[in-house]
């Protein structure tokens, strides 16, 4: 059987008492290691194997990708699992690596956890409100992408809050290292509110120069979202102005715009976490 | 401190490891009895108090709106916990019991779990193309809502799924019973994806009369699920029609909409739970 199990969002703890179980009898353990990063950190991560009882064993965009019929070696008349930040089928779905099990015959389930496409609900903005997520990449000199700004039009137009899952960069080669074919890394990257707001904005004003008008401005209500779960998660509640230098600290980082009409319950909650002039209040 | 815990969507054993523990150390456990149940049933969790090394107690929708500060008291100075099943902030946002308990001085903190809004993605449709998530409710001989429709279409529109939360009816009075004053509630009763599916062909049928062209017809792609992440889960594909009258057993059941443009890896996930004559495969 491969168990497909989510492991929340804060930390070793997040996941299901099932979770835990599951791994404990399984023979191999992978711990997805692309599309997300608890709040602690892989390193840190690892070093739960005491935890786990288990080796945990690093799987990457590329061995997932090129090696999921390694992952699924006899997975047929023993037990693998495969750990993934967050839920399974939350921001990236995984469903190479259901499809490819169930061609090769190897049953498969999932172990479902909290993805921040439904904590994001924390805020105090209602879930059922959300439309389509979008998700904000970093840019470069020369690679500016503005089209996903067109969803979060669309969202306000109707209403709907964005939630903005916002740039990861990790084991990115540099493109001399890359040329060269050296597998030396970067750094790790994460977007912050900072950033995506920065970039937004400069979106908002490059629409006024051709003379549009863009579906949000500095005075839109926003949420900055930073290590949600975690127990020093951190939220607040300003405009997107106030989103390019507000201080949330560390990573993982996500911005939600709201939609043009917040509820009266929405707007309460929202005030827990106002900044300081955003007019929200307290 | 105020302990918003998630339960998850299967059994007792799908709260997360550190949700257990807080529940283990709190003076008193709350378990929210309105706005869901785990698929194992409320009967079966109380019948888990052993798991949880605590006695339940069992709060309703009056008890939670009117007795508020009965389950805030001393939370102050000791550790109350709120069990909810799915997460604390997925179909229902307990923004009121956090509202309170923010005036009257009570730190509260959250442990997220899995809800239907993202464990939905299981079906292999992709969560960021989910639009705004619509409740169908039982209709009666004399109210028939379907104001629910035009945000279908709306999301159809915008090329999003729509995941329709059925009605749940828990603690009900009859007519007669509530005119008399007596505290009689009728057997929980839970929509399911057939009658569901029924109700939204006569809408589609109602449009048609008045010469609308309804957003969905007949042959609309949809999926119905049944005891999301349990271990006897569910899941069908295929037309709206069909939906009428497949067998997805036992409740909780919810059904999705598909939007009109379905991603080709989408489809492959759908194929695997494809119902023969969908035109779907496998």
């Amino acid at each position: 059987m491969l168990y497909l199990i989510g492991l929340g969002l804060g930390d070793a703890e997040d996941i299901t008492v099932k979770g835990l179980e599951v791994v404990r009898r399984c023979s191999r353990v992978y711990l997805e290691a692309y599309t997300s990063v608890l709040t602690v950190g892989k390193e840190a991560l690892v070093g739960e194997e005491e935890f786990y009882g288990r080796k945990l064993i690093l799987a990457d965009r590329e061995e997932v990708e090129q090696e999921a019929d390694n992952i699924l070696k006899d997975a047929d008349i023993s037990d693998v699992a495969f750990l993934v930040v967050g839920d399974p089928f939350g921001a990236t779905t995984h469903s190479d690596l259901i499809l490819r099990a169930t061609k090769l015959g190897v049953p498969y389930r999932v172990i479902h956890n909290a993805s921040i496409m439904n904590a994001v609900g924390c805020c105090g903005l209602q879930l059922y409100k959300f439309g389509e997520t979008v998700s904000i990449v970093f840019w470069t000199d020369t690679w500016k992408p503005e089209s996903f700004f067109d969803k979060v039009k669309k969202n306000r137009q109707n209403g709907m809050h964005t939630l903005c899952l916002l740039d990861i960069k990790v084991k990115e080669q540099s493109v001399e290292n890359l040329i060269r074919g050296r597998k030396i890394y970067e750094p790790p990257r994460y977007m912050s509110v900072n950033q995506a707001a920065q970039q937004l904005l400069e979106i908002v004003q490059n629409q006024r120069l051709r003379g549009e008008e863009p579906a949000i401005t500095e005075e839109t209500l926003c949420v900055g979202l930073a290590r949600v779960g975690a127990e020093d998660q951190k939220i607040a509640a300003g405009t997107l102005q106030q989103m390019c230098t507000v201080d949330l600290g560390e990573p993982l980082h996500s911005l939600v715009i709201t939609g043009g009409s917040v509820h009266p319950l929405e707007m309460e909650m929202l005030s827990l976490f106002s900044l300081p002039g955003s007019g929200l209040g307290p």
